[in-house]
């Protein structure tokens, strides 16, 4: 037997308690919740509410305040992680420009809004105002420098270029720095952590106040340094630490592992909802995604937080056009069947993109958990953003932010576009309404745009593979976006000149007459970021409903479907873990997944401990053991809890006592308790014998034992054990046949267990 | 003890049986089935076929069809789900205009169709084109009626209220007539009873090909008739009859009632989704409404299934506008925070409503069951369908079919409206764009219209109440609907003129400038609607998402947001049943509903029987019963199944045998083995001992005896009892102290003990 956990089943404990001790009903850190017992607790709390209410006026105001408090944590949650979300995007937006130049008016503008206030600027030179200073024209013509540099126009690259990498190492710096002192939980996306933690885990400070702040502070600096990586799925972490701060000012959710648990789902779906501006995604995401106990009521709270998180960054406005979601699309023209085609080859891109992803990412961070190279997080970092800075810089398509890029690669060429992308030959005699624009052939721009998105697909597919999972808060989603819009981008404009310029393939001749605007590059861009982030992340819906809420049409919902079913397919073929299943893995979390099936034929007995060949469970009687008995084996033993039996001889399960208030309630009757000595015996019946006189006083120990253990037989299935384990969220189980007790079975010998069965090493699995 | 359900806890029994009886692993009518049974089955089934797929190439491309047959099953109901439902959408087009006039150049052409095919119509009278001819003036023109009629306009429209009421009552009695005599189980909104067969209950023939046929001729005709109901409601069960149909093709679907109910979850989804044209508001209905097991799996697949049958009902365009959705809407100004106050207001009444409509109308259904009055239904839909004719026609907003009504309703008043509710006195100098009027004063025709919606909101309340429950299909969210969008339409009127009459009031001063367009009636339409149709049914999530889908817009979530969220908690306030658990009580069906809390302090041993005082649970022993002795037991007793003990004095169990297959088994020995006599000794056990050489052969059932029967102990709490029961969907669960049997809870010992809580009727639970 495995330490066993703390008191399964459920809790009438409370019943007999009438001082509870100290510390009752908490967990100790990477520990595992009982589900069952944090809801009868919270039905027990509600009970006494509810029959208070009815003593006076004021009990009942306070009944109203309780059930309300949800609402009330909830609107919290959506307007903290909102303005959080609506700072750090402004945030990002100065600094990130603040590596290329400066605004003379204000330091604090961003690039944009410097040539918002200058008035000057007419539309076509929107970018080029006089009080936005490049580094270069700022130094040099504030300074004598110049008279150093003799080739006026290399000179300004290469210190533009220099500036750029200085701040990019600065920013990054500052930010693991900042981790490694404050709050080493702020690194990563936190998302593989808040999956366990909501699955009944206990990190403690994982969602603590300092992690919020250092986790803010450092996602901008890390975005602003230019590394590849995204603001999303940390936002999500920063979400769950908003609402793990406004849970512990309710003492209903502060005080229940499991309430604060339905939180913190809401508080998910609020932080995709921000990241993307996609509410019903969100919340479609933490039910998909994040979330292990979903009840209803949590569903409609969620919305609403998430509501409330969307229309608070939206009154905040970062992205200056009042649009809710991140990159916003409107396209105008269908698609057609044959479309499908390359729809799908994409979707098979992003299915090889997730499993190379996976694979290299998770042997990459196994190196580093493993080697002397997770010694010098800081060193990597610097490193790590050198040379991204040093080789993202000359390409403009890596130099630009990846959300600008991402949203570039997503746009429709309109008339009035003037990225290098829309570059096309224009027919001389158009005079088409300016949102029809018809195929074109590409331009010497489009064929330049084409080889450097060549180059920056190479180069984000190596570096985010080095870049996730250092000591620094770093997301998936917009990395695993951008490499399958850059590739759906250079398809979808290979598609179009093939049907430009051969439109009378047969393939092409039912849709595509000259003249026609038949294909838009854009979409295709849409749906391989779809792909790609389906492979790595095997979201489902979520990831389609988020992708439909930023066209806004259902329109292209068919697309998008097929490239994220093809690439979850072609993904789950070279294994079912998704990256955040396999970081778990990889650091020994006790997560069930609800997601995987277990077919195995192996049955209870089989799991158990003990053993055939170990020593027999370690078990307490009801009235045969001595103070001394139990303080011995308490002594000798590590296991979380003791199964009680009516005797040795019999093994007839009565109830489980947990190690915790075993050991407080000897103390407690030593300290306070005349005639407690050593060898008193220990009651765990309803009434003790009567004693000899001269006997000692004995102990009575029933209002501490657990009435109602859960308990299987040994011939049950291990496939209806791990059921139960995952949908009643147990710590342990007792094991029986014809009623005598066997042996035990703990959350963690179930994971250890089904490790074995998927031919893995057992003992990754670490926590109980 | 009660009848005891079936073999609990799990199926380990196949791997004992050599050759499974025949009819083994199926359920009797009107029973519960045991969940993680079936899963369990499946899970054999599929470890089946992976071990076989290894075989042969024809045994691993079976094992993919196999695998792929699921995504089949999606896709076909699709595409029947959304070919009926645009059949019926273009039966009932025509059907209703039939009431009306007949078109001469095909009669079977509807009034729209009709003029469209007539060239000789400008767009302002579209509505007057010659082809369609009145009843009035196609008897009146082709007979020699005339010389009889002497008031030629007033007889004009008695004889079109006639021809009016003669078809409805018609439509009527062919619906209820081909209801009662082919599929009774055609009746009703089926929500009910899917919610019930989705938790796990049997009703055979409740979704057969019949009941399929039968609902969707007789929906149609229904809803021509001019009764107050809809079709959204039988829609969903329409699908789930096509789910049914599609999934008894699959020996993987048919053969597994658990696997069934996944797809019919995915049906009720795509039924939601044609009926509205939101498929992602049809997901969430089906998880949030209907559904009772719903692995991620399912949403995924429920997600293609529900875009296949919007994208089938958009191709066949029965609107005639290739909109996806039932009501299209789109407003053109933003709403104000001082719209909240009247919006809450529609929320308050939607809530009213609701509990006003729940309980009326069960009262009204509960004396239908319990009078003569469930004797005549025949009749009692032709006197309704009577009244609601008689009355209905002269009003111009009830002569019309619901669903126009409740599009007209949502409307907001363009320049080009002809509607008498957009008879607004116009500024003569205005010479705005079109999209963007400004409020004007009310009209005479606005007046007029707000009399006559007054007096169709009196009859669409009274009216509807006494529809649901007939005998024909009827649905709810299209009344519910039209109740909520006249009150909002009035309302929103009613501010309109009020911001337009006195801008000068403070709280309009700030957000309505005289010549501004700051009240959207439509708007306040669509927001009642939705509170009305919450407060019946009690939606929360869908029910936005739904209304989010048919505007298309976050802009007006909120509104919508705050209203059903004032709804539920007013209609909760009153009851927290919907309508559909009203009417799942109301039947006595045993739905364990994931949504209701059980927080009283009861123990299962207060709901085991044998109560006290009641003779002893009735149980086999393992080696002492003779074939006699079983016989009899199973003749005096109607159990379900009988847990096996080691012996009557110990009472410690070893497993649980169900009634069937002791039967069956019995059968089988005594037809074909030799020596078994009715003296005969049962043995449960592995081996039965050495017998002495002239007893009876002795009788082996091990291979029979459930080894992990599910067991609580005494002093378990009921509400983690209810817990378990919910959530591993069991039948039943034994109860024991220190390993020896007391006593059984069944499923129906629950329900029971659940109603008596509430102090309802436990006999009103009256399956098991």
């Amino acid at each position: 037997m495995v330490n066993a956990g703390a008191m399964s089943g459920s809790g009438n404990l409370m019943d007999f308690l009438d001082e509870p001790f100290p510390d009752v009903g908490t967990y100790e850190d990477f520990h595992t919740i009982d589900w069952l017992r944090e809801k009868s607790r919270d039905t027990d709390r509600h009970r006494k509410i509810t029959s208070k209410s009815k003593e006076s006026i004021w009990e009942f105001i306070k009944s109203l305040l309780d059930a309300w408090s949800g609402w009330v944590v909830m609107l919290l949650i959506g307007l903290l992680a909102g303005t959080l979300a609506g700072v750090i995007d402004l945030a990002v937006d100065w600094m990130t420009d603040l590596k290329e130049g400066v605004c003379l008016s204000a330091f604090w503008y961003s690039h944009e809004q410097c040539c918002w206030t200058s008035n000057e600027t007419t539309f076509e030179d929107r970018d080029k105002c006089p009080l936005w200073q490049k580094w270069s024209e700022l130094l040099v013509n504030q300074s004598e420098i110049c008279l150093f540099w003799m080739f006026h126009g290399a000179s300004a690259y290469i210190l533009n270029y220099l500036m750029y990498i200085l701040w990019a190492l600065l920013f990054a710096f500052l930010a693991v720095s900042l981790v490694r002192v404050f709050a080493p939980y702020a690194c990563g996306s936190g998302i593989p952590e808040i999956k366990t933690i909501l699955s009944g885990f206990i990190i403690r400070g994982y969602l603590g106040k300092w992690t919020l702040l250092i986790k803010t502070v450092t996602l901008v600096l890390v975005v602003s340094s230019g590394l590849s990586l995204g603001k999303e799925g940390p936002l999500v972490h920063v979400a769950c630490c908003c609402g793990n701060f406004f849970s512990s000012l309710f003492s209903k959710y502060s005080k229940n592992e499991g309430k604060r648990r339905e939180v913190l789902s809401a508080a998910a779906a609020a932080g995709v909802s921000v990241a993307f501006g996609a509410p019903i995604g969100g919340v479609l995401f933490s039910l998909e995604e994040v979330s292990y106990y979903f009840p209803l009521k949590t569903l409609w709270r969620s919305f609403f937080a998430a509501l409330v998180a969307a229309f608070t960054l939206r009154s905040i406005n970062p992205f200056g056009n009042s649009r809710l979601v991140l990159f916003y699309v409107e396209y105008h023209t269908p698609w057609y069947m044959a479309e499908l085609f390359p729809f799908i080859l994409l979707g098979v891109f992003g299915g090889l993109w997730g499993t190379l992803f996976i694979r290299c990412n998770i042997a990459w961070c196994r190196r580093r958990k493993t080697t002397r190279l997770g010694k010098y997080p800081v060193l990597e970092v610097i490193v790590v953003t050198a040379i991204t800075a040093i080789i993202a810089y000359p390409n403009p398509y890596t130099r630009q932010s990846t959300s600008e890029l991402i949203s570039e690669l997503f746009n429709d060429c309109g008339a009035l576009e003037s990225s290098q992308l829309c570059d096309y030959i224009n027919d001389p005699n158009m005079t088409r309404p300016v949102d029809d624009i018809p195929d074109r052939p590409a331009g010497v721009g489009v064929y330049t745009a084409m080889w450097q998105l060549a180059l920056a697909l190479i180069f984000k597919i190596v570096v985010t593979i080095f870049t996730f999972g250092m000591k620094i808060p770093s997301g998936l989603f917009i990395p695993s976006m951008a490499v399958g819009a850059i590739a759906g981008r250079m398809v979808g404009i290979g598609v179009e000149q093939l049907a430009y310029h051969h439109h009378d393939w047969i393939i092409f001749r039912n849709w595509c007459r000259p003249g026609a605007d038949c294909v838009t590059p854009g979409l295709y861009a849409m749906v391989g970021a779809a792909a790609c982030l389906g492979g790595v992340t095997r979201m489902t819906v979520s990831l389609v409903v988020i992708m439909f809420e930023l066209t806004g049409g259902l329109e292209y919902i068919v697309p998008l479907m097929a490239a994220a079913v093809t690439s979850k397919w072609v993904a789950d073929a070279f294994g079912k873990e998704g990256i955040y299943e396999a970081h778990i893995h990889l650091n020994g979390y006790p997560f069930l997944d609800v997601k995987d099936e277990f077919t195995h034929r192996t049955l209870a007995t089989d799991v158990m401990r003990p053993r055939r060949g170990e020593p027999p469970l370690s078990v307490l009687t009801q009235d045969s053991m001595t103070v001394e008995d139990v303080e011995t084996l308490i002594k000798e033993t590590d296991y979380n809890g003791f199964p009680v039996v009516v005797s040795r001889d019999s093994e007839r399960l009565i109830g489980f006592a947990q190690r915790r208030e075993l050991i407080l309630a000897i103390k407690n009757a030593r300290q306070r308790q005349e005639g407690i000595v050593s060898n008193s015996i220990m009651y765990f019946t309803e009434e003790p014998p009567e004693l000899p006189a001269n006997s000692p006083h004995p102990l009575k120990l029933r209002r501490i034992l657990n009435l109602s253990p859960f308990t299987v037989t040994d011939h049950t299935p291990m496939e209806t054990v791990v059921d139960i384990f995952r949908k009643l969220g147990l710590r342990q189980c007792l094991v029986t046949r014809s009623g005598r007790l066997l042996g035990i079975i703990t959350k963690k010998d179930v994971l250890r267990h089904m490790a074995q069965m998927a031919n893995q090493d057992p003992e990754s699995i670490m926590f109980n």
